[in-house]
């Protein structure tokens, strides 16, 4: 789908004389349509003149638009008003061609001559996302405003951000109530409470029948109360509260208190049990614990993703921080799952608040590199990835380094490659076992690439159009990683960036 | 002198008559040091008349500039060329009035015509500053855009990205040698060393003569190998491998294998020696280990803190995971004391790569939170915190949390607010132990408060104009935290940013 729309607006963009037929074609057909449905006498009417010149204004008010010709454009437009929100060429409205060429000035006039900026091209994007594809940033956050004001607030966000796979919220984490053990325990018996059981730090899950290549969907298996209660007294049993659903109705949430029911808990239970036992607990077909879950907990919809991401982040942390660091003494679990603290009375991580009490999060940084002629982008591959797979590169954050600062050096160390201008573009939590992957878009500043081998086996830079190439599949020269990895959406991201193509 | 920046671009915002004065004031003053400076003669037969007309001239063409009106701006220049750098009142060119209010068509006009975009006015503001300064962030793009074309390569990236306290890399960290214990070894004892001294995870300063409250500097004690050497066999000492300089002139950095002397390594020593024994091993005056890193820290110059910064996280690392969290064995220190090893030969750490090894960095989010009218940030202040000081809220991002999903739970735990979209902004490590913080704006999308008392004392919308008056200084109604502080550059980032003012 996204290949097409990529399609669409490079072809968009060699704007032909083959094109503009099209485009006349296409006004015709839907004039046509237009009569079919309710004007019929009133087409019958009109001469084939008549047709010619109102297809040769749209034309022309098409073709201003994307000149920006601002001029031609409000003449037209004063003449005939209707032009404003009509189409030529595979659903493209004047807004849209100003938009796709960069020209602020006609977009700003279109839209206060009431311009329907929401209205969509054969691709079903508006102008924004055409805007946002070709980096136009001042237009995209022209149309990008929201009725609200918040962009306004803030001139150079990005309304539409992305959002990654494992980064949806959708339990409300209700922080405060992990001290309140009492509540805890009422949550823990409640029959509305959900349970997802983990074994060796893999939740249980029931796998659609389809073929396992074909991609078919996977879903966490939920427990109620009296199907894993057994479970909850056991020593090596790792109880974590996750959190409470959200309401659908934000105005609610604060109704708590008043007797309407509270939203179920959720809570996550990491058990040494034999594995083919636990399963028999569930009565759906298919179930078992994922053996590799960095390909397997792909699987997931994105709810579900999200809630694994947490639980299995935090049970990973208890699983190989069950000493204390400090002194080496055992250590026990609190806070509904998110402290542990010394038994030994004399330690020092009880005087203070010290970080080894609390779950561990890695930040990493990982980014598309973007060669100076803004034509090629830098991945690399390492000798367990797939045949023919190349990804970003990323690492590590240092102690006492800044993100920015990360990105240059992981880049230079494992490529040879420096690095200028960085730029944060979108975050995801990954629970292998707890990171927290910083994207970044970053620019080149030397092209020589020299590998670290203990890194990487190759990198190379990639021409943009082998990299559209591998997103449409056919022959391609490399393949990216999953969508559902960061790395997937920083390419993809960059494709559809400024270009100059 | 950022206050008086402040100062003058607000002035200019009001544009009264009076200014208009001081304006041509400026002007005739100008004129007449061009005069004096070789062309006297020439001066001397120029009339008032001229003068005057001359004077209207440039009045008219940075009015038209300031209002936006591109006819104008382009027949004042066909007639007079020279307009295009003249300064009026306070410094300010045409492209400096028409970047500060937002003219795009102008700024690119003047460009076109070969305006010289880096004349600062008597603020020392280019016109980027001011157009950065007012949110105009098409503009900002279009004056930062560098001369290598990185900038084109990233449309929304910032060239003049905010540098925090404790992010300056003077040393290149050579990672790959952390391994090599041979090299090490000999850079120990290499007369080019360098060793800092830290005691209890301070390090050892030097302090000018000056009174404390004055903000006197603070300098790093530097040793040599002669002065430390006796305390390296020590089983208490810590010792960090903390990089080599950075050569100033990048391209002779890859020739160190020619026999081109390597730059001077750095290493961080913590120990746990009496520390009145260890300040005499300098010879500076006024030594000391503080005692209050959180303020005394903050008094190194921007070299020294970013060195401070990596060397104190990874000690404070050493100083708490003295033990192996997985088994409770003992650790030992390796790779130039970036890893802790386990020496419990069957300890599953030993197994695959685990984060149990590495120094642990925890991400943080600081946010300045923003009123939905644009005009008020949320401030709050713990009990902790001097009198009348108030803060960005901020809390640790969680396992399984995208950063933006982290400032929003943060700010409803913290204060009841609700927040829609989050823009990151910049980052700072934070050396107190090991802190990660990641700044954001964030927009409010509802503005009761409701503080959580076990966090914060108090909570508050500060509007504009009182948080521009805390940076002036003249009876605020808050304090804000000092400039290393990146909640102080979130806030003069808020201050400067597109307003409704
Ligand atoms: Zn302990
Ligand atoms: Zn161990």
């Amino acid at each position: 789908m996204r290949a097409e729309s990529l399609q669409a607006a490079f072809n968009n963009s060699s704007d032909s004389r083959q094109q503009k037929k099209c485009k006349v074609q296409n006004v015709l057909h839907s004039e046509t349509e237009e009569k079919q449905h309710g004007a019929e006498d009133k087409a019958a009417r009109m001469t084939s003149l008549q047709l010619s010149a109102k297809e040769d204004m749209l034309e022309r008010f098409l073709d201003a638009s994307a000149r920006g010709d601002l001029t031609q454009v409000s003449t037209l437009l004063s003449h005939v008003p209707s032009l404003i929100n009509q189409t030529g060429y595979s659903g493209w409205t004047g807004l849209m061609l100003a938009a796709r060429n960069g020209h602020y000035n006609v977009v700003e006039a279109l839209l206060s001559h009431g311009c329907d900026k929401f209205s969509v091209n054969s691709s079903s994007q508006t102008a924004y996302d055409i805007a946002k594809f070709w980096g136009h940033r001042h237009i995209s956050n022209l149309l990008g405003r929201t009725t609200d004001g918040s962009q306004r607030v803030l001139p150079g966000s990005d309304p539409h951000q992305q959002e990654n796979y494992f980064s949806r919220e959708t339990l409300d984490r209700l922080s405060a109530k992990r001290t309140d053990t009492v509540w805890l325990e009422e949550k823990q018996s409640d029959p509305d409470t959900v349970y997802l059981l983990f074994s060796n730090l893999s939740p249980m899950v029931c796998s659609s029948q389809e073929d396992d290549n074909a991609g078919g969907e996977t879903k966490l298996c939920r427990f109620r109360y009296e199907a894993v209660k057994d479970l909850l007294p056991k020593p090596a049993t790792m109880l974590i509260f996750l959190g409470v659903e959200k309401r659908k109705t934000p105005s609610s949430s604060s109704q708590t208190v008043d007797g309407i029911q509270e939203p179920p808990a959720w809570f996550a239970i990491n058990t040494d049990e034999v594995a083919s036992e636990l399963l028999k607990r569930c009565r759906e077909m298919n179930c078992s614990f994922p053996k590799t879950p960095n390909r397997d907990l792909l699987k997931l919809n994105e709810e579900e993703a999200g809630v694994v991401a947490q639980a299995r982040s935090v049970l990973a942390w208890h699983s190989r921080y069950s000493f204390c660091p400090t002194c080496g003494s055992s250590t026990k679990l609190e806070e509904g799952g998110y402290k542990r603290s010394c038994l030994n009375l004399d330690c020092r991580s009880l005087k203070g608040v010290h970080n080894t009490c609390y779950p561990r999060v890695d930040p990493v940084v990982i980014m598309l590199v973007i060669h100076p002629d803004g034509n090629q982008c830098l991945l690399g591959r390492k000798k367990i990835f797939p045949v023919g797979m190349f990804s970003c590169l990323a690492g590590f954050i240092e102690p006492g380094e800044a993100m920015e600062e990360a990105v240059r050096r992981e880049v230079e160390e494992e490529s040879g490659v420096k690095v200028g201008p960085v730029q944060y573009v979108s975050c995801q939590p990954w629970p292998m076992p707890s990171n927290l992957m910083i994207g970044c878009l970053a620019v080149a500043i030397s092209t020589d690439i020299k590998v670290d081998e203990n890194e990487i086996e190759e990198a190379r830079w990639f021409p943009r159009q082998q990299v559209i190439d591998s997103f449409r599949g056919a022959h391609p020269a490399l393949t990216v990683p999953p969508r559902q990895t960061i790395a997937h959406q920083l390419i993809r991201h960059w494709i559809g960036m400024n270009s100059n193509l």
